[in-house]
């Protein structure tokens, strides 16, 4: 048996070519994988910035669905055509991490699609403890946006985002976008800071209030809508330096920070302002596996807009385009490829 | 009737004199000031970085005990004589932070001995509110110990230390040592990190482990002590780069950094940890009036090693001496002006 595959070999180089499709040993599923998008992360593998970390050629990928084609030995609770997202983390269940309970960020975690061969391929083998089964009236492209949307949950479930909560969101790529999602699914007043017209613009058209903050003072405005108390939430997804300055100016009084972006430089950050305001700052990053329940069960519900996150579908050998798209970056949100 | 105090002229100038003190109007109380201790913040304002905000000629000290000496009209549950210490909060009730419950850090705080006059000066009127009863078994120089106390346990508390906790404390001052003794007192293990040789040997005199982070390397020493996952908390009192540097190194997945010191310019700071392992920061300032009835009961108790704090015990014609030698720096912990 033959199989399709992508691959990063390097240097901006994707090739598109076979591949034999790894049998599920004891414990592993053989998935015919159906959708699957392309992440920020795929694309910072694409810059070469994770070159010491890949195994080239690498196949990429890891925001999928599909369904179950095979089960290796000792797997039950699923069968052949079941409808399946991976929750792609593979945690080593010694470190202190994992005896800790925090399994997600274990301190050897793999991570399936970047230190394993990921799901741009016809049939991808994974861990059977990595499926996640998926309701069937969702959408197979709905699943492969599963992943990104266990994101944006982890990220507001950790951040205890109430009713009635002010959240600013700083960023409005697709992970900025689905946590405005969840956030005001949970009852919060969401604003949305952005600075490329194109997400604005989309922002706007799912019902959030997206402002450009070179053009309009966020400060001003955010303690303007509270009575100048300041906002409870800052979602930091921008990863910029403005983003790290200005988040500490828009909380309230032990208002929270949720750090949700990758700071390749460590910014300068007021922590005279966290001790004057006793601010509160979180880490956050990827999913445990209620996030992915609840993630599905959100989607499942379709009170989402989630088909507006979806740029356009394409085959699998447009995976290049679609990076290069996404580096040009002002007129995308999601790509997924069909394969 | 005349009252002795020490005026802050501006320009490193410290006088001593005379002054009428103020009768105490409705909801107001005289004290009989015993003991103040000289604080860090007096050491600021002498060196002239808070003029903007300070009144001359400012009567400083906020660390104190007393007896009271007059009540003002519709002032009840306290009589003349009784032993008492200040929180010297007064909160303006009206603003975000009060009506969010926060009022220690109210948006227009006034801060008794810095906004207002101090207690430096044998007699001090203050609102009622402010103040909280010394039990007959405290010593008034311990007393006078509540409101760095104070800070402590809030800081402690807010933390959430548990016992069994990993701390580790970054800058062993005054408050550097009381965190370290009320976290110690709350179950935790705690690791002092300081420069100062004298504050060193003091920590250890206390039962602590203190290491000079320029000798040992605080990050391995941190990983062996916890089998490789790194400190539960840090206290970040050092208010230095290389502080707000190392606590993110220093930290377990999910661990708190807790901001204590006042960082006068913003440093960098490690966000890719932050979200790397889930870290949490939280910036702490003053204290409730729950820590101030903490702290009473706690040192009244008698289970922390306050007297080891003390330096000196001076009358209040010293307090430019004192200052001087704190600016100096090497041998003083806490310096007490009995008035």
């Amino acid at each position: 048996m033959q199989a399709t595959a992508t691959f990063y070999e390097g240097d901006r180089r994707i090739s598109v070519g076979v591949c034999v499709p790894v049998p599920p040993g004891p414990g592993q599923v053989q998935i015919a994988v159906s959708h699957c998008g392309i992440c920020g992360t795929d694309l910072h593998i694409f810059h070469g910035v994770m070159d010491k970390r890949v195994r080239m050629p690498q196949i990429l990928g890891h925001e999928m669905s599909g369904t179950v084609a095979s089960l290796g030995a000792g797997v039950s609770g699923f069968q052949i055509g079941d409808p399946v997202t991976v929750m792609p983390l593979d945690p080593c269940g010694n470190c202190p991490a994992c005896v800790a309970g925090h399994s997600h960020i274990c301190q050897n975690l793999k991570f399936l699609g970047i230190d394993t061969p990921g799901a741009f391929q016809s049939h991808w083998t994974v861990p059977a403890h990595t499926l996640h089964r998926l309701p069937p009236n969702l959408s197979l492209a709905h699943g492969a946006l599963i992943e990104p949307l266990a994101v944006a949950y982890h990220d507001v479930r950790m951040a205890g985002v109430k009713p009635g909560d002010q959240v600013v969101v700083l960023g409005g790529g697709p992970i900025g976008m689905l946590e405005a999602m969840v956030a005001q699914n949970a009852g919060a007043s969401v604003l949305l800071s952005e600075i490329n017209p194109y997400r604005i613009t989309l922002a706007r058209s799912l019902g959030f209030e997206a402002v450009d903050p070179r053009e309009t003072d966020l400060v001003q405005l955010v303690m303007a809508r509270t009575g100048g108390a300041g906002a409870d939430i800052v979602f930091e997804v921008s990863g910029s330096p403005a983003g790290a300055k200005v988040m500490t100016e828009l909380l309230r009084t032990r208002g929270l920070a949720v750090v949700v972006a990758i700071f390749g430089q460590p910014p300068q950050v007021d922590l005279f302002k966290f001790f004057w305001r006793e601010l509160r700052l979180q880490g956050v990053r990827v999913y445990e596996s209620e996030d992915f329940a609840a993630a599905i069960q959100l989607a499942a519900a379709g009170s989402l807009p989630l088909d507006k996150l979806i740029t356009d579908v394409r085959p699998l050998s447009q995976l290049r385009q679609g990076l290069e798209e996404m580096e040009q970056g002002d007129e995308v949100m999601k790509i997924l490829l069909e394969i």
